[in-house]
């Protein structure tokens, strides 16, 4: 018998109707003789409150702690829809991550799944039942409870799928699939019927976050397609496969496209650190002591000074991390007696992502025309095989992103 | 090292406020050289809360999916006092009742505990750890998360603290004792300082329900003393321990009280079905009935109908299973040719309590003398050797435990 995985995010259990009609939803596939393994976030918010709650007991939570703690939120959408599954007449059983075999690393927060065993769970499904199983959470070699990084059940449910060999892991969220950029911004934004997991990636981690950009790495590790689609209409959304898969699937079609999506990531932060003397190791020095206080950085832009003997260098963080990120910068810029350090939380990261592009030259001299057109000063820029990504003011933002939606065309491509 | 056993129920955790107040008081005793093992309950209202979502999805949940759901209430609360601990720098672990060695009986939501297989618990305590484990559950042979009942987290305390082979098992709730009957009803009330097992038992399956009968029941097997005390305060409680430690604790002076405590009892109904025919069997025939229906009854009087070839027979149980009770007893009353069957919810138990009585008779005589001159009618009557119940009517419930309270002196002894 054919088995299909489920995914539902949060706001798609967030309340016992809605809980309610994800059991129909379920129970219809079940009834159409299919063995289904569904995977579910915790119930809208619990998550958030559960770790209000945990600040106003501690200013340094534990991480084992914060694991045990915030587990419990998919431990109770899991039961409530196998509950409502059963009520149905559709037999059911919760797991938990450990119950239904999910081994971890023994790294508490953001471990990644090392293995699936699937003993309990296929024993479950032979047994006729559908299997919930909570998202985000596993067991390390210990018992111990592990989460596996905030919005971890996508990837919980893309390796489960994989495990289990189904063909397709289905992932319900409250938007009905990848778009050519956030329609909020350009309402001509156009659905996408496919998207390979490199661009999706690219747009995922650009603030397209509907999607973890782990469950998009973990699915092209292991071939998996996703269907990303929403959990209140019956519509196909967007299938996230490689780029061969495409190619079966839509021929030669789409494939024109240079320019698939474009992001728009509002939260970062620019660093720059001026006229460095040119020796050899200095962006080894500063970008090693940013690591090393696990501090995310983005793009990078070298150039040299005007005088000939010192470089430029700028970066992105995460806006949050910019108080940090510049701390560390001012300290390196000193031992390698750097001029000066700026920064720039004003600013945003505009990009275009596309497998088409490396084969398609011109795509970035048009990015920058429109932009210029369009009178918005580009501020650092940095390319990639599939992408090319501008920093530009943060108040440009939204009309970059509109007129560069237009200029390549993607609010007509069919 | 000794280990100290703390229970903190459901309002002592209520809020990240009164968390931090355990904690305080956990590090404490750690401070003072113990090795500390800590047993919570879920915070406030949680469990109904989570029954109350649970309602909304089902009719008829499964006791497997119902386990799975309410055990998240413990796993939050002892999470979040690990991590009250760590903030104020004592080191603390919680632990999942599977995680603890906690093994149960395969029966969801009402297992017994079966052991409690100590390695992990040990080894984190000889790492200098509190121990904090979540009350009310464990697991089963297959893994499965089991509770065992509501209010069981008393019995999680004590079968741990067995276990350890701890001197006392401290519970601490929101009273500050055991009292010699309920001091809302009589504002004399006296908090006792010792009571024996077996005298807890009846007070506190007789509605005054401070603690989890279980736990009093598994406290006597092992003979742990369980010291019941405020969380709020740091007063010594009342002790439950065996009659032969509280002689040597406190010699004789508290044994020449006959009566220890009285306890009322507003949930109950009487069910009467009148003049059974005379035959052996029929006893076993009604209650046998009831017993297959999972009614639970409490009182049983049988008396010799007055035409001699008959006999009428009336029994209590709880009101809201009084319907239930009905229906059943005149299905078997038909069988039998009783004449009829009679009810009334509108009654309350009063009972005396006390290892003493037994060897000092006229008690008996003495209540229903005081019943009779405040005119209170008594409708049943049951003796046991360390109780004795009164049915009466519920609106003279009350005041027949004040007059018994002043007439047995119970204000009076120190």
């Amino acid at each position: 018998m054919e088995v299909i995985v489920h995914k539902y995010g949060g706001t798609s259990v967030g309340t016992p109707e809605k809980i309610k009609n994800v059991a129909r939803r379920v129970k219809k596939v079940r009834d159409d003789g299919y063995e289904v393994v569904v995977i579910v976030s915790a119930m809208g918010h619990t998550t958030d409150e559960l770790i209000d709650l945990m600040h106003k007991v501690t200013d340094s939570p534990d991480p084992r702690e914060y694991d045990m703690l915030v587990s419990t939120g998919e431990q109770v959408s899991a039961s409530l829809l196998a509950m409502a599954l059963q009520n149905m007449g559709c037999p059911a059983v919760s797991l938990t991550g450990g119950q239904a075999g999910v081994v971890t690393e023994d790294i508490y927060k953001k471990a990644r799944i090392k293995e699936v065993k699937l003993d309990r769970l296929k024993k479950e499904l032979k047994a006729g039942k559908v299997v919930v199983i909570t998202g985000f959470q596993g067991v390390d070699s210990k018992g111990d409870i592990i989460t596996i990084g905030r919005g971890g059940s996508d990837t919980s449910a893309v390796a489960i799928a994989a495990a289990l060999k189904a063909q397709v892991c289905d992932i319900y969220t409250d938007v009905d699939g990848v778009y050519t950029t956030d329609p909020r911004i350009v309402p001509e934004a156009r659905k996408l019927k496919y998207i390979s997991y490199e661009e999706m990636l690219e747009m995922a981690s650009l603030g397209a976050q509907v999607l973890h950009p782990r469950s998009v790495e973990c699915a092209s590790i292991y071939n998996m397609v996703i269907h990303l689609r929403s959990s209140l209409k019956n519509d196909v959304g967007t299938y996230i496969m490689s780029p061969e898969r495409i190619l079966e699937e839509c021929g030669k079609m789409e494939k024109k496209e240079a320019v698939r999506g474009i992001a728009l990531d509002e939260n970062i932060a620019k660093v720059g650190i001026l006229k460095v003397p040119d020796k050899p190791g200095t962006a080894a020095k500063l970008f090693g002591a940013l690591a090393a206080e696990k501090i995310n950085v983005d793009m990078i832009v070298q150039s040299v000074h005007s005088s000939g003997t010192a470089a430029d260098m700028a970066f992105t963080v995460d806006r949050p991390e910019l108080k940090k990120a510049v701390e560390v910068t001012q300290k390196v810029a000193k031992e390698l007696q750097a001029e000066s350090v700026v920064s720039d939380s004003d600013v945003s990261k505009v990009s275009l992502v596309g497998i088409g592009m490396v084969s398609q030259p011109g795509t970035a001299s048009r990015m920058f025309a429109t932009l210029s057109e369009e009178k918005i000063n580009i501020q650092m820029i940095t390319t990639s095989e599939i992408k090319i990504s501008c920093v530009v003011k943060a108040e440009q933002g939204k009309r970059a992103v509109q007129a560069l939606h237009k200029a390549f065309g993607l609010d007509k491509v069919a």
